[in-house]
């Protein structure tokens, strides 16, 4: 967990984003489009020798290992590289999380990409969702919180398509912080969760 | 979770996974670079016109929703699209699950696009290895199992990189199959993990 300082203002920060997110929305695209195609096959080599030539440009210059999570000057984190919110990352459904003091809340949309069973949300994307909603309930300004425990019930199972999460700090006992959170579609939760959050002894986001 | 029939034979899935795994490995390496590229502006906008392109052609002909899991004649499941295992889906690393006699063991290599903290596993991602692999362990012949309860214990950071998982069931009371499961670097295991497996009272395996 190295520390990466990007100095960079709000414009900035702007625009990068105005220029990765519509690309990382592409291949989120095409990741479901190569899911649900029923092109011939000549089609899907063509697609294939298309994509390669486009990772090939992408690669003449590139980072070493993941895109970690550099901060402003004013100790704002960018997790772009993240696996559930990542504006890079079209792992990442994107989820757009709306967190303050001990809520996070968020509607999201999972279609193809996160199936498990036909027709429904894999549980452990579930489960992806439900860590990432009470790792940023539990965290505060620039102390980021990292999962101890995550306990999920599986109540019925869980529709691709529209759906809300929520996740709500219950209790704060020294480092630990207790998080209770659910997703749910319009009938109510599908699936619901308890974390036990831990507060790192040293913040990350802290300038050694 | 609707039953699809694929009536096709052992050759015939060898020949479409030899198309299609080769272009989800292409858009697997596609989403890595996205993260990782430090190309200039002009180049990443070039992309994304040649991504959206390819998606195009891709959607000209595609089914509705996600790829379900159609059955062979001989009832084996063929989850392509599954998030975890999908062939067809390049948010799956994927895993190569090795499962038999109530024990899945895997080795993965995950990268830049599975990355919570600065260059560690985001904890979500270890949850969602270990929910698959536990349904793997748990699950017997045509028979699925779901997850009923799932239990993450974090010990420390989980670096990307190699890493192996295992899931072993420890006891079966009617429909619930306990399972125990691990991730493990080449120090041991970092993250462990308890399920509670549910047998479906109807088999979506069985033919109506």
């Amino acid at each position: 967990m190295d520390f990466r300082l990007e100095d960079i203002d709000d414009a900035e920060i702007e625009r990068r984003l105005s220029v990765v997110e519509p690309l990382t929305d592409a291949v989120r695209d095409l990741v479901d489009a190569v899911i649900r195609t029923e092109m011939p096959d000549e089609d899907l080599h063509a697609a294939q020798t298309a994509i390669e030539a486009v990772v090939g440009t992408l690669r003449t210059k590139q980072r070493d290992g993941g895109f970690g999570v550099p901060f402003t000057p004013d100790m704002r984190g960018m997790p772009w590289g993240n696996a559930v919110v990542g504006a890079r990352n079209a792992v990442a459904p994107p989820l757009h999380i709306d967190a303050r003091d001990g809520i996070a809340e968020c509607e999201m949309t999972l279609g193809a990409a996160y199936e498990g069973p036909g027709g429904c949300v894999h549980g452990g994307v579930a489960s992806l969702v439900l860590d990432q909603m009470a790792g940023e309930a539990a965290s505060t300004g620039t102390t980021p919180s990292f999962t101890g425990t995550l306990t999920v019930r599986y109540l019925r199972p869980t529709l691709l398509g529209r759906l809300r999460a929520r996740a709500e700090v219950e209790s704060v006992e020294g480092r630990k912080t207790f998080v209770r959170a659910y997703i749910a579609d319009d009938e109510g939760p599908t699936v619901e969760a308890t974390a036990i959050m831990i507060a790192p002894r040293s913040n990350p986001a802290v300038r050694p």
